[in-house]
């Protein structure tokens, strides 16, 4: 912390350490020259003399240093291009050095930070919680390997290792990693038919991905998805989630990728639909949802409960939220008696392989055996039949569980970079144990929370839990029927169908709301990462055509010695796209006007060099017509921008008095010029 | 034009009729309501009362819809989504009905507008100019056939139909049409190898998308290529060229599309230098830079000249402009000699077809003879040879068009929709012709301008100059030297690279320096097309990232009763990239101050649903820790984006003298409440 005292002012300026401390120091003790002006000082924030009363302290924070707005020109020169370089290299040296500082190992470990303050309320809650995602994820892991197009126990063999490497490296302690229904259907999605190799090396590289990203710095990149865009994909991906198991509520065959081709291939089969599936899946549903409800029961809610109350709160809260694991227990238990009395009347999960599976490097390259022909499948083959997905996945694995995070932080800034790190550590470990990518899972993760979880610690629990399934109960899990596994999915990601987001954002905007089903429909017409992908560029498009469309407001005014002058005032920066349009106008506006002419440049921040050649020729042709041109409350440094133009005749003034002044030396100037032709 | 007369304040708001009326005339007059209010008032513009004076009118002018500033929330509800779908029918159905009427006629057809008032005075102007063109235009049109690596009639039948074109549709008096330098090196590159069928329909494809452009109204988006970008593409552009010419200034072949892969080219063959080829073509590059010289030059320019000075100056420029036809025809000479002795000791064009191109549709489709077999080339074959050159050489000639357009306006605006039109339709009509695509080009409007053109019926008398050359003076052609030609391309396009600029740029802004050399790296090292693409997408993530890290000063201040609060001042506005960002800001400075927070909302002139998602949160968030949080001085139209999620405890106040009686009820109730529990 730097602080610099000035008595002048009577105001503070500090920058913080993690700014780059030349820049801010220096607008911020710079920012004071300026604002002796008291033009300056109104407009540098708008706010009356009065309200402002004694500054304490002041400083800019980080911000594009592109358009950095650096109140005085002397700022500037000094720092030059090479004392930029300097301190560039400095910084480079500096964050390569603290890679091995020990604040960088708490940061990038964050269980060094929480566990000397481990104790034993900690650990009851760790456990309890632990115990209960564990109860949600074994039905929950199953049931998602299905939507992911592969064998059940491929769900569970992602669903421990993650929770554990999560313990080391998390910084939310109510995310818990393993297979995610969105995860899930992206897989499928971008596996394309092809078998589990492809599936495993996708884990490879979303974790590489995720890790690369965390390096480099790139998680700002999920704040370009917005509230909308999120919506609309999290929507839709839920919908074709429905879709895809609706065949096994129906007990039906069909296939497709995407949400029409999926239906078509319903209702062509639709004739053979079995009725036990039938019963027995919306059966589920039905309970599902009821239990759903019971876990929300309150009783006496308006009083303070009583002892007896609040234990039949407690039971009904822990019997709603194991409402899976019940569920698909009860009817393993009816699949198994039918199953002892020959065929049953609905189809079963099947035969799950026992025990853990093997660590062994994931397939880079496989080989196949096809009628006796062996043909080997390269890693280049299986990285371009993967396709985008490779950076898909990645990319919508880490929003899903910044959104977790998210959630649950009150506020608290999430440490991208670290859960980038995390998740991807998960997913190359998982890699390894045949698993298929998976991230944080919001609704485990509400399960997580409302069991009281302390620490990321709560994982060790689930992962022990997923690891004793494997070894002993797997040969009861043949017995579960795949209506129930198809009702346990519906009865969850129906809940993900974003609808109470469709009232507000309508009333707040209603072009995020065009933007939102935009996405919603095109993630259902073209493959799922297509579709995001459209959204974000409808929204990228946007904030062009924002920054490419200014706004500027006309006013006649007349001056206090009453010379009629046109006040032009452009309401954000002047860059590139934007350049012409305000040209244009204000070029059209002067000419029809043909009074001297003010910009208000109060509200622009920034401008670049086209903006400046811009600025040159408006110059020069007002000059050229000798019509007066006066710029107002220009900031230095968007001065300092232009002025690299040398634009003549540039008249900037930042004290209103001044005008008067200035409109009459240019009417002299222009009357002098006469009487000399 | 409609006018509001509103005696109450005094103001006429007044809306263009091109604009939309409700929109503008509804925050015009609406404005009033609110700036009833003296805090904002001064907030408007940040002009102080003094200053503004009289408001005489105001208006708000066309801007982004999506972040329009409208000024009063009661205007928000007239204008409800029924009533703005009613008005966007309405302009639909006016626009529609607009295409019929003498105005749009007049704007479709500007001769129109000019042809009326021709006088004796613009016919001589016209006369001149439109001859020097054509002494122009001949050895170009024959020298940028080679460039596009076609025989050198074809530069011809591009150079005379475009004009005839447009003197009927365009709007420019400077604009001589035909073939340019960047245009025909972008055929090539396009062309990669292929003949002049693929010539021939780029040029029809090339009228297409500009004629589309022109009637989708995307005329905007050349508006994205910036003065770096544009500088960095013409320059490695220019290189280009040169070096390939440089085969056939020293006799040698050489063959390669890009910039390095040339060079490698030539010095594989450079052992072969043919002697006579180089002197010669090194002497004409002298010659004309001479010429050039000549042509400036101004005897007596610092007194009134006489009129023999006049004469002498007059003579030396028009000997000067016309250089490349004097050299063309002294070479031409010289080969004639030469090639009369037998083989002259350096390569000549060849023969050249005598007479007019016919008139035919384009080829879509065509069929090669190769060994006896006859295989067709469908047009499908065709359009993805051409690849991306479709969309890059429109796009690229208008901006080359629209440049020419802005260099001669005076600063009047450029009707980038009709000149969309004029080009698409000169480039249509040439493919009739079989021409390749051609556009607006620089050096030669340079020459119109000087040569005094009144109206664009200069363009007639170039082409039948043009017509006549076909005619009856292709048989001459045989005799020019390749190297005359390429040494009249080298002296003209190596003064397109733009040295001059930057030094400017650099003063202006560095890393606008830094974005014009990317981009005239990547256009020499990749094609050209994908580096002027690769420059534009830089300039796009500044944008971007712009748009996503705002800068907030940070202030410690106390009001008038001695309250201490903390002011926050976002300097744009607040959108999707950016929410996540301001919302960690923000709560990591007031939870470490923890005192009551101010936020300074003058700047923030738009804001979207993600913004008012993170708002709601805030709001919760300082509720929670029961911490006060204000708005100040946020405008109406963003507040209702904020409010359509019903944030809790949303305070936004107007009047700084409020910020005490806030803050002070706000610690009422605190206490209040401490003292109930």
């Amino acid at each position: 912390m730097k602080f610099t005292k000035d008595h002048r002012s009577n105001s503070v300026t500090f920058a913080e350490p993690s700014l780059d401390l030349e820049e801010v120091a220096g607008g911020g003790t710079s920012s004071r020259h300026a604002y002796d002006n008291p033009a300056l000082t109104t407009s540098a924030s708008d706010l009356p003399e009065a309200l402002r009363g004694e500054t304490v302290y002041r400083t800019n924070l980080g911000g594009s240093n592109n358009f950095q707005v650096i109140e005085d020109p002397h700022a500037q020169q000094h720092t030059s291009f090479k004392h930029k370089l300097e301190s560039a290299l400095l910084q480079a040296k500096k964050r390569f050095c603290g890679v091995w500082t020990k604040k960088t190992l708490f940061k990038r470990f964050p269980i060094l930070r929480w566990l000397p303050e481990y104790n034993g309320d900690c650990a009851v809650g760790d456990l309890l919680a632990g115990i209960t995602v564990g109860l949600t994820v074994i039905p929950q892991a199953l049931a998602y390997a299905n939507i992911a197009g592969l064998p059940p126990q491929y769900g569970l063999y992602g669903s421990f290792l993650g929770c554990l490497v999560y313990i080391f490296l998390g910084t939310c302690k109510d995310v818990p990693v393993g297979p995610t229904a969105v995860a899930a259907l992206l897989t499928f999605q971008s596996l394309n038919g092809k078998g589990i190799e492809h599936a495993i090396l996708l884990c490879f590289f979303t974790g590489l991905v995720q890790i690369l990203m965390g390096i480099f710095g790139l998680g700002f990149l999920i704040d370009f998805v917005s509230g909308p865009v999120s919506s609309g994909f999290t929507s839709a991906a839920a919908l074709i989630i429905v879709t895809s198991q609706v065949k096994d509520l129906l007990g039906i065959t069909a296939s497709g990728n995407a949400f029409v081709e999926t239906w078509k291939s319903i209702f062509k089969d639709i004739h053979n639909t079995r009725l036990w599936d039938t019963v027995l899946g919306v059966t589920c549903i039905v309970i599902l949802l009821l239990l759903r409800l019971v876990a929300q029961i309150n009783i006496g809610k308006t009083r303070e409960p009583t002892k007896v109350e609040k234990m039949i709160n407690k039971f009904m809260w822990v019997f709603g939220t194991s409402r899976n694991a019940i569920l698909m227990i009860v009817c393993g238990v009816v699949g198994f008696f039918f199953c002892q009395q020959g065929e049953p009347p609905f189809k079963v999960i099947g035969a799950v392989p026992q025990g853990l599976p093997d660590f062994k490097v994931p397939p880079f390259g496989y080989n196949v055996e096809n009628n006796g022909t062996v043909t080997h499948v390269s890693l280049s083959t299986m990285i371009s039949d993967l396709g985008s997905g490779i950076i898909v996945v990645p990319l919508v694995g880490i929003l899903e569980n910044i959104a977790v995070c998210k959630a649950f932080s009150n506020g608290k800034p999430i440490d991208a970079t670290q859960e980038l790190i995390a998740i991807g550590t998960s997913n190359i470990m998982n890699s390894f144990i045949q698993s298929f990518p998976g991230t944080g899972s919001l609704s485990r993760s509400a399960v997580n929370n409302a069991s009281g979880v302390r620490t990321p610690l709560g994982g060790l629990y689930t992962g022990i839990l997923v690891i004793l399934a494997l070894l002993f109960f797997t040969p009861y899990f043949f017995y579960i029927p795949k209506a129930t596994l198809a009702a346990i999915i519906i009865a969850a990601v129906v809940f993900m169908v974003e609808v109470k987001v469709v009232k507000p954002m309508w009333r707040s905007k209603k072009s995020d709301f065009f933007l939102a089903i935009a996405t919603f429909v095109s993630c259902l017409i073209l493959p799922l990462e297509q579709g995001i992908v459209v959204g974000i560029g409808i929204n990228l498009i946007y904030i062009l055509y924002h920054a490419a469309r200014p706004k500027i407001s006309v006013e006649k005014l007349f001056s206090q010695q009453g010379t009629e002058y046109l006040l032009l005032t452009p309401d954000r920066c002047l860059i590139f796209p934007s350049t012409d349009y305000v040209r244009n106008l204000v070029t059209k506006h002067s000419i029809r006007q043909g009074i001297p002419v003010v910009i208000d440049c109060s509200h622009i921040y920034g401008a670049d060099y086209t903006a400046a050649t811009v600025i040159e020729s408006l110059t020069s042709d007002f000059a050229s017509r000798d019509q007066p041109l006066l710029f107002y409350n220009l900031k230095p440094s968007v001065s300092s921008v232009f002025q690299g133009l040398s634009p003549k005749d540039f008249v900037v003034f930042y004290n209103h008095e001044d005008v008067d002044d200035l409109l009459k030396n240019r009417s002299c100037i222009k009357k002098q010029m006469e009487i000399d032709a």
